[in-house]
């Protein structure tokens, strides 16, 4: 099964040199294991003050678990080609694939080089101006040139078939939609957010409702995702955003995606009440957020109605009142996902950093209270709240 | 391209022989060309006095046209692979496959003999005391068996990738959502009927709607449909009843097979207004159609809610309150794709014998006012008609 794996330092610098161009024939190269992830291999390659690439390779399991959690190689095809059809709309905003070695399972692209993780970024109060226009437009362009109202009726399912992701959409419907709504195993629960959790796994209603998104997240195929739109897979700089890793993409609702990004700010927002620091300061950063999100969603509401009134090539799909009322279905289902986004980073299996580095637990618990009743509120008011102010207002709402 | 056609009767009696133990190795074999569909070539051969079975073949293109209009042979293969899974869980109801031949495109299958077409059995006003129970309970138990609510996450998706249609369902993506809501060039209308087209042509909130419907059809991978349920698929006898041609099958809506068959119905109901015969006998049988589709929709939604109860493996999806749900949503998606098919079926491309067999112009303008009309209502209410009642009142209401 390991078969795959580059042998040696020598053997990565030997792949790099054959598929690209960037360093002279006679520079020593530096390879450095530089993953963070828990599922893959990733290398830089570097000709110390030169170019720089990245490699990364996936193995047929699971990397921090090993050989017992096998996860399938056609992962590492997906990325690939979910980096190139996103970039021939949103170059701007993703990595360049150099070369993509199906043999080897492995992706050689751009080094992203000075460009900083966001969720460390938004943990350091790092204010970013062009952050919410770039996801934005990233989102609006990706999603609506694979989706029905821009791809002709072939090439849509072409791309449905090419994009079918069993393995990885199959985590997401575990830890997203299962897990956090009963006591199961993989649960990671603070102890002093344990009631809150058991009120959860009794509250039917939102399970009612958790269903329905979940099954939209099996149905639905509306566009090509991204998959996996958390923090930890948007790379910034002061005046640069790039979204890697869309190893989990597939069609899926739009919806998924853009609650997933407000999701992960909302998180931040939480997890500031009981951070380190100066209380105005930690004020006028969760401000700061709730402002991304409005800039976020208008960005992205604007683009993608935009594109669907100058870009929709189905005749059906071009009418304005029908295209409003996708905007608001839109809506609804980024406020659901968001909120599934908010449950599941706080009692599931994979926290975020944004909550895990308050170190008290029971002040921990207090931020993680209010991302579960935020997350609550969220999915069992989408189809209610109609506006952004509404939603920001309920937001605020948590404070008091 | 028509290197795949049988030479002769030779060469059919050959791969049948070959392929099947069902004749006498003496017996002097005939065939006869019994297809009256567009599309395909359908052979019955026959022993004398003993045994016999079908033989349908798939060309390259749409038989009635030839070369000009290309279609995917893949057809085929979806048909014989569709009623392999059919009979699984819904046997008695569908032909039984006895080979299935890739390089031939050619499908070996049961005769279904003594069976009538159910469009001219509906003509002909035969009561089939076992229809509706056979259709409602053939459609529950194919579609609760490959949604989600059964399949694992990894079969269903394997199940979608086999599905992908994109040529048959282009067809239906054309035909019952685009054309009938523009002055298309493939439409057909009777001209008493133009203004009356004309009319649906700007109505821009059914086009709202319609273009809803067509979204759902692109985009909501439920369950495996037949794709095109409408009366000729269908062969009954007093007591037996069989859905065949499933070479539209796709994943798609769950209410797009129900729709179809109840649009169907109410064809007939609407041609029985000017149709030849008795006063007493028409509204008699207009009556029976009524309680058919009461039948119809009472043993599909028992049955699914019962395999839905019983039989769903998903646990997010076993909610009971969240399966009551899922059943309203079949319900309108039901009433608003039948109404898709009464609209299509009276100013699109393809028209049935139901109303076409009224031969006076005018008063068979008469018949498909009406299903314009209650087609029309039933996209449009299809949320707000809540009842079964409910539906046959706003038919009755037709009459006034």
């Amino acid at each position: 099964m390991t078969k795959h794996k580059f042998s040696d330092d020598a053997a990565i610098i030997a792949f790099v040199r054959r598929h690209t161009r960037l360093f002279n024939d006679d520079a020593s190269l530096v390879v450095t294991e530089i993953g963070d992830g828990n599922i893959n291999f990733v290398y830089r390659v570097a000709e110390p003050g030169g170019a720089s690439v990245i490699v990364k390779q996936a193995l047929p399991y699971v990397r921090i678990i090993g050989e017992g959690w096998p996860l399938s190689l056609d992962r590492i095809r997906i990325e690939a080609e979910s980096l190139v059809l996103e970039a021939e709309h949103a170059g701007e905003w993703v990595p360049e694939v150099y070369h993509y070695e199906h043999d080897l399972a492995a992706i050689i692209m751009q080094d992203l080089g000075e460009h900083q993780n966001l969720r460390h970024a938004l943990n350091e109060r790092r204010k970013l101006p062009l952050l919410a226009q770039h996801l934005g437009l990233f989102m609006a362009r990706t999603l609506f040139h694979t989706s029905d109202m821009h791809l002709d009726a072939h090439q849509k399912k072409a791309l449905v078939k090419r994009f079918i992701n069993p393995d990885l959409c199959k985590i997401t419907e575990d830890l997203f939609f299962l897990d956090p709504y009963c006591d199961h195993e993989r649960n990671a629960i603070n102890p002093p957010l344990r009631k809150a959790a058991e009120a959860l796994w009794q509250d039917d209603r939102l399970k009612v409702e958790v269903a329905d998104l979940k099954y939209a997240f099996l149905n639905r195929a509306e566009a090509l995702l991204h998959g996996d739109l958390h923090s930890g897979s948007i790379f910034v700089t002061e005046q640069s955003t790039k979204v890697i890793d869309p190893e989990f993409a597939y069609f899926g609702p739009i919806g998924f995606d853009v609650g997933s990004v407000i999701g992960n700010l909302l998180l931040n927002w939480c997890g500031q009440h009981e951070q380190a620091g100066d209380a105005q300061e930690r004020q006028d950063w969760r401000g700061w957020l709730l402002v991304q999100i409005d800039k976020l969603w208008h960005e992205f509401s604007r683009e993608f109605s935009h594109l669907m009134a100058e870009q929709t090539i189905d005749e059906s799909l071009q009418n304005p009142r029908w295209q409003a009322r996708r905007m608001l279905q839109i809506w609804s289902d980024t406020l659901g996902f968001a909120g599934t986004e908010l449950i599941r980073r706080t009692i599931g299996l994979a926290h975020v950093a944004d909550l895990e580095t308050i170190e008290d637990a029971a002040r921990r618990a207090q931020c993680e209270a209010m991302a579960l009743q935020l997350g609550r509120e969220l999915i069992l008011q989408r189809n209610d709240i109609h506006s952004m102010t509404e939603l920001l207002d309920l937001v605020r709402q948590l404070n008091d």
